[in-house]
């Protein structure tokens, strides 16, 4: 029997993605420590708010004399796994998922997008970095790579029959753009990230700021 | 003097896409009712979390005998202005500006989006759809549209100042996908979009469940 996990990321986990990019850029202008007061005010939280969720992540700090960036930084890379590689591939070689194979963001933040798949066999002979592969390797390479972690951008009616394939072959965490609430076991982490709803939150909100 | 905005959406917003997704697909099925625990179970939310959020956004229904799903929609349609056309401007034809601009949903739901830009000639004269403009008919554009809403996906070093000076031109909410914090007024609405951060925030939560 197949349950329902929830689909929405916490906030204070998106928070410290926030953090994150401050602490990254005033290390980089050669800041050595900071004050919650000062993280709070570059991403619009209260110190409190900054001090609470880094204990929800048990993220600890000299608080008197502000926090040492650059050991925040570890911290964080040792908590969240910033710092290993990780496995990825990408299923759906349509418009988005061309355009996610060439993020070359993912590289430097050591995720290795090992392979692409696609069921079009015209897809399947596209000259690009990385190989884009028939369906039928998918199990062959999640295997060879031990990857963990795929990036789904199929079209909406062939996404729960994906899903249940690579979940089948080891597959623990999805990102999943098409706008279909995926039905996984409850040890499996979905994140549904779907571009029309965040254009529609911030429609909603330019009407009725509720930010 | 700028001030920061928050960069956060509101989870119970989320979460409306998520009934939205539901409610859309059970009308297909034919079902004309539905109680706040069916909705519950499909998004992994309990009962009284879906009737809070629709009390939040001020969302009525008939509790007793479920809510009419055609009622419903059509509520959330207008609370949200699902129902309005809204015209939209890209900036940055980079790999994920050119797949945005493929987007066939944004159509689906009412989104134009009206014209893109770059600072790259040889850009503005790729054969797209939608036109590609140098960067100097922005206002132009945005006037002759009354454009409210640009999608940016320029790199992360011009972020701000195409922030900046969209903003000045009349942008009232941005996706921002570049991972920079943007200053801007506070009546100005950021959603930052970073697939990085998505992705990190599976692997963290393969690690830790915290769902």
């Amino acid at each position: 029997m197949k349950q329902i996990t929830k689909y929405v990321v916490k906030n204070s986990l998106k928070r410290i993605f926030l953090y994150k990019i401050c602490l990254t850029r005033l290390k980089m202008m050669g800041v050595e420590k900071v004050f919650s007061y000062t993280l709070g005010i570059e991403t619009g939280v209260s110190p409190d708010q900054v001090r609470t969720d880094f204990s929800e992540f048990k993220i600890k700090g000299n608080k008197k004399g502000g926090y040492e960036i650059n050991e925040l930084l570890v911290t964080m890379e040792r908590i969240f796994h910033w710092n290993k590689d990780h496995n990825i591939v990408l299923i759906g070689m349509g418009n988005l998922g061309q355009a996610l194979s060439k993020y070359s963001k993912f590289v430097q933040k050591n995720m290795n997008l090992v392979a692409t798949f696609d069921i079009d066999p015209f897809k399947q002979k596209m000259r690009s970095g990385i190989p884009v592969y028939n369906m039928n390797r998918l199990k062959e390479i999640i295997d060879r790579f031990n990857v963990r972690i795929a990036i789904v951008t199929v079209p909406e009616i062939s996404a729960q029959e994906v899903a249940d394939e690579i979940i089948k072959y080891g597959i623990k965490g999805i990102i999943n753009f098409a706008p279909v609430l995926l039905r996984v076991p409850p040890d499996i982490i979905v994140n549904n990230v779907n571009l029309c709803d965040e254009l529609e939150s911030v429609i909603y909100s330019i009407h009725n700021t509720i930010f």
